[in-house]
């Protein structure tokens, strides 16, 4: 069994081994290892020893490191093999893998590789968009036609020999490729050997079409907590299987990718990447959140002689700002989740109404105390009266903004993540300001009593 | 195949002949659909209804839908069904739906149902804690010793016939029932009948063992790409296995969590919550952000004279403020989420220093365009240098700070994503006001001009 802390001391064996530079020990003690344990350790080297390390590698353990990089890795995986020896390494790997490693090249590299690579599944899969069904699908699959007996098939992959993680199901499918159905390994074995696959045929499968969005997929296996997915072309011939490995990572990729956005964080970001990278994708976002900031700024300019002659409740007006704000993020989560999840079944009334009353509720909670803060530390009952009305009413609009502002992103056919913390915070901030400012103004004799 | 158009008619005409109150029928239609699809219809039913038809349907069907329902869910499945008939419904599910279904129970129900199902295999996963991968685990896996040959276990499988998604894996074990290993079922087919299991066992598995949290054995699937993940007892003896389904609930749902918890959200959080159970959930967090929220509001009271006198840099504040609480969010979603995934290998000095130097370098570029607009508004170079000054002060402490807090929050065994958000806020607002209460007082006479 595999141990973490003998993992761990191979690792350190190793390290030792390559910083005195035997490559032979290194390498003939590493490739006992699992790919994804040696994948960490060629990362973490130094890009010279890398280099040096995987041109010492035999090119099927490097197309299996390539296999378990995450998509970021990929590059640095790449810089470590050199451009020209690409095609050897691609030579060995899975055709999905090859496509992911070539979607990460420059244009003219790009040709070249595909030239000098010369697998026509590998070109054949480039075609599809990245996210997409197409994007993810494995084209290693075995599919046989519906007339073949189980003792054919398992003969037949006796031949074959498809890696096991491959061989969960077969596919039946008719003489145009057409899916008709899947048989699993398990009903094989535990059928008479005379029986036709046709026989035995599930044809309740849950296929997807090639240019379906990658979330959708995984939407799908979870749903009906299946090992796989085949995906079909428009005419229903079996293109490929995307199965429950990789559609767990495009289930965390997706979740990371809607935490981010919703902050205004690029997808791209990554505690690895290079500094000014770093900065500048984050800028974007950054100025258009100052611009949304305007809104209270600009509220606050107009009414300055307000804040001026009651500065005091200026002091307080944050507070209901930030209040109003984190419930507005918070509904806004809720419902950038739900819809990610395809939860969301409610209609929109249902939500505003809903959301309303509860930011009415919590917000009226809220204010009571704020108020009694406030009567504490200026014995004004107006000034306590306008923190009250003005947290509940915040509060009153900030939760169903919370939800609108990402059903609004989807409408508008964006993704309803997409920064929707800086759209929900530009009205939260907004409304609280004004209520401060508007009653402020009306009330501004009993304010400086 | 399949068909999502198929689906939804079938499901309108079983809701028409549900409505007119023909059981019989609508059973009879509906019991040919996916769980999945019908657990959906069920749920969608209201609550009388729900359970007239839930009184209709197969026992052996309802655990079907308890097997995909959601843990939200649950609770409305068990009063469809109703307490009394829950045992004659839990005797056809798998041990591990059962023990999931009999935890949503009070303590009364819970040992009632109990010893009226008597099952002990339910009863010991009970022992597990919930979030455990004893408590993921199922405990329907096939299991042989290695002396076992080809023939037999093919055999044995025959007599046995698991259902398909369970019989992935052999899992081999000594006399002690201690995990030595697994044979895929293509393994068994692509070998001679005469080779014993022993000969063919990968003994290269990565196990956990039965109290490993289970965002931790989700990892560890993904990691390694595996279909499933045996889990041990500390003696090293198979109790259960999780599969690469379970895990794929677990982590969306430990997704969700992280989501919902850094902005200050109950995980129990659910657009289908009674209004006062919603309201009632957020409240705490919003009354520990209103505290929170104090800091900004007291450094404002403590400077209320300079508020006072330039009122106008205070219209602007709010704008830094809300920068350097989106700068801070945004780094501080980065670690959480690094840290979920198992990815912040990086040094806390390194972090700091890194993301101080990109925090500054973005509040530089963003304060110089508030500096602008405040110079376009009020032709004061004073305000525009404090303006600037404040922004790049608050950006350069707000990003390292943001991702401080999620480090600090799991240095203390919290959640790194408790409520984060809340706590990064009250530090971004307070500094961002204390820069501009400060500066504004050093420079008040000069503000005046």
């Amino acid at each position: 069994m595999a141990d973490e802390e003998v993992v761990r001391d191979l690792l350190d064996d190793a390290r030792a081994l390559i910083s005195e530079g035997d490559w032979g020990k290194a390498v003939a003690l590493l490739t006992a290892l699992h790919p994804a344990d040696l994948a960490d350790l060629v990362l973490s080297l130094e890009e010279e020893r890398r280099r040096e390390f995987l041109d010492h590698l035999p090119t099927d353990i490097t197309a299996q490191l390539f296999e378990y990089a995450e998509d970021d890795e990929l590059r640095d995986l790449i810089r470590g093999v050199g451009v020209a020896d690409l095609p050897a390494v691609l030579e060995e790997a899975e055709a999905d893998v090859a496509a992911d490693v070539i979607q990460q090249l420059g244009r003219d590299d790009r040709e070249e590789t595909l030239a000098a690579l010369d697998r026509d599944e590998v070109t054949d899969l480039l075609q599809y968009s990245d996210e997409s069904a197409g994007g993810i699908m494995s084209t290693g699959f075995v599919s046989l036609p519906e007339d073949v007996t189980v003792q054919q098939a398992i003969d037949y992959l006796r031949v074959l020999r498809p890696p096991s993680e491959k061989a969960y199901y077969i596919y039946v499918v008719d003489r145009d490729q057409r899916l008709q159905g899947t048989v699993s390994i398990r009903d094989l074995i535990v059928s008479s050997p005379r029986t036709t696959l046709g026989e035995i045929t599930q044809h309740d499968v849950h296929a997807v079409t090639t240019g379906t969005d990658q979330e959708q997929v995984a939407r799908t296996l979870q749903r009906y907590n299946l090992m796989a997915v085949p995906v079909v072309d428009e005419e229903g011939r079996l293109e490929g299987v995307t199965s429950a490995d990789d559609l767990f990572d495009v289930a965390q990729e997706e979740a990371t990718e809607d935490m981010y956005r919703m902050v205004g964080l690029d997808e791209d970001e990554s505690t690895s990447n290079r500094l000014l990278r770093a900065a500048w994708l984050r800028l974007p976002w950054l100025v258009v959140n100052l611009g949304t900031a305007f809104v209270a700024t600009f509220i606050l300019i107009a009414f300055n002689g307000t804040v001026e002659r009651a500065a005091i409740l200026f002091a307080f007006a944050p507070a209901i700002a930030n209040q109003a704000g984190v419930t507005g993020t918070q509904t806004s989560t809720i419902m950038v989740r739900a819809l990610a999840l395809g939860e969301a079944r409610r209609s929109l009334a249902w939500i505003v109404v809903r959301e309303a009353f509860i930011g009415m509720g919590n917000g009226f909670v809220v204010g009571l105390l704020l108020a009694g803060v406030g009567l504490a530390v200026e014995q004004n009952l107006t000034l306590s009266l306008i923190l009250l009305v003005s947290m509940t009413g915040a509060s009153t609009l900030a939760a169903p903004i919370g939800q609108l502002v990402p059903i609004a992103l989807k409408v508008m056919r964006a993704d309803p993540a997409l920064s929707s913390s800086i759209f929900v915070t530009m009205f939260t901030d907004g409304f609280s300001y004004l209520f401060c400012v508007v009653l402020g103004a009306a009330l501004i004799s009993r304010l400086q009593a």
